[in-house]
């Protein structure tokens, strides 16, 4: 299991993540995506899940028409783990 | 545009609907969807995006792993119409 990030790992990986901050009340990165319209949002969400199911590691996702609201943590360890910030990446790269 | 669904129409397409029930605070319908697993879940949620699209009413929807809580309304009719009981229907036949 990924180890959770620590202080400094975490700020680290925030600089270099585009639009992603830390959610309120917890441990987790969250963002929120917009498209064009629903068919772009839900065929970003299918090829993200293709790469989450691959990774074994899923986002908490909520969609209305052509919005994503995103959040990662890794609930195993409680918080943050390189998979979320890998997980980000991919999303930020599709 | 479909006419909002008068109380009593609501009342009736409720008692049809299998684990379906009001929104708190505002006229929607709501159910949580529990799979086996991801694959299945998202798997679910492919299939109602595509009757969605061809529908042109789509759902409000969050997703944590084998979870997917959905809220149906139609917002430019202000409430429920019959779109809404529409996709809870094709929803539960999926």
């Amino acid at each position: 299991m990924p180890k959770r990030l620590s202080a400094e790992a975490r700020d680290e990986a925030l600089v270099t993540l585009t639009g992603w901050k830390l959610a309120e009340g917890r441990e987790a990165l969250t963002k929120r995506f917009v498209f064009r319209d629903f068919n772009e949002a839900f065929g970003w969400m299918t090829r993200v899940a293709l790469i989450a199911e691959k990774m074994d590691h899923h986002p908490e996702w909520s969609n209305v028409y052509r919005t994503v609201e995103v959040v990662l943590a890794t609930h195993d360890a409680g918080g943050l783990t390189e998979l979320d910030v890998k997980l980000a990446r991919a999303m930020d790269a599709i």
